[in-house]
């Protein structure tokens, strides 16, 4: 496809960069720009560099933070004594958004992933031992992907400070709310029949 | 959805506002930008600014342009004596794609649409004329959009030109190539028989 004008040209390499944005969208979405005020385009343009240059990473629990300790962890009011290790920052965010849980996280920035080149040292692991030096946190949870790398990585974890006194779980996994039996897989079953959970009428 | 930042919310807010851009995608653009090296994002961030601030429209054609005069127009090998009516930029490209047109172009910048509030008025209509005043036009081709509006277009424009000593054509519209007889609309199908053209073999 040739482009009218190189500026133009130039936009559309840029945006078709991202992901899952080919050069037909991403033409569209320039043009988009073109037809609107001037100012849209500007503050988008200015919001995706500050983006990179302005977010920071919390120094205790590696999720972005607009200051060098992040809202949650510089919230006195959270729980110290459980510890949520997560992913990704993402995690974070679909944790936060249920509501139901109060304490801290930890992003470990990636699982242990030896097919993408990842092993324990790109982690945040030193900051898990870091958070569990204080001595404050009771419970490390583990909320990793239900994958065979997700479940390495928890086990890695698990194995390097199982010597030390805190309790170990993970999140729970079964079948999901609104799920039919009938279409469930068969492990997913299995499991939420193993760790089947007393019945509570309020739930 | 709460943010553990404000600058990931802001640009989650911006890049959302994108057409076909929900806060899901929005926010997996952003995370993806974060993990790519910072100067992608501020390429990026650069070339949509660039965008709206440097891309100029050809004073002939209303084509965009990084000069005055579109690359096109200033082209001295292209053909003075027809002159193709489209809708948008992007139609110059989709033309220009095929190969198979060496003429000049005009840019109406849109359709008479009354249900958008577009009439005569808002379209690059006087450029038509400041073009057909050069005597050179021999033939003005209509490439619109073979919708009602784009057929009100065409003849808004016919009408008001018609006394000039010009040709008009329209584009052909017929059944495209690879489709099969029987599931083509009956309009297109209807038109293609009308307007047949000679056999030729080395099509």
């Amino acid at each position: 496809m040739e482009y009218p004008s190189k500026v133009l040209a130039k936009a559309v390499e840029e945006i078709s960069g991202l992901p899952g944005i080919g050069k037909k969208s991403a033409l569209r979405l320039a043009l988009h720009l073109l037809r609107q005020p001037e100012s849209q385009a500007m503050v988008l343009g200015e919001s995706l560099q500050k983006l990179v240059t302005d977010i920071k990473y919390c120094r205790d629990c590696h999720n972005f933070s607009d200051a060098e300790i992040c809202e949650i962890c510089s919230n006195p009011k959270r729980n110290d004594e459980v510890l949520c290790i997560v992913e990704d920052v993402r995690d974070v965010m679909a944790i936060e958004n249920t509501g139901k849980y109060r304490g801290r996280y930890l992003v470990l920035g990636g699982k242990i992933s030896p097919m993408e080149g990842i092993g324990p040292n790109q982690l945040n692991i030193p900051a898990i031992e870091r958070k569990l030096e204080t001595g404050s946190v009771k419970e490390l949870i583990f909320a990793l992907s239900a994958t065979m790398e997700g479940d390495t990585t928890t086990y890695y974890i698990y194995k390097k400070f199982k010597h030390l006194k805190v309790n170990f779980s993970t999140i729970a996994r079964g079948i999901s709310v609104g799920d039919e039996l009938e279409y469930a897989d068969e492990i997913s079953l299995g499991r939420s029949i193993q760790n089947r959970v007393p019945y509570d009428e309020k739930d």
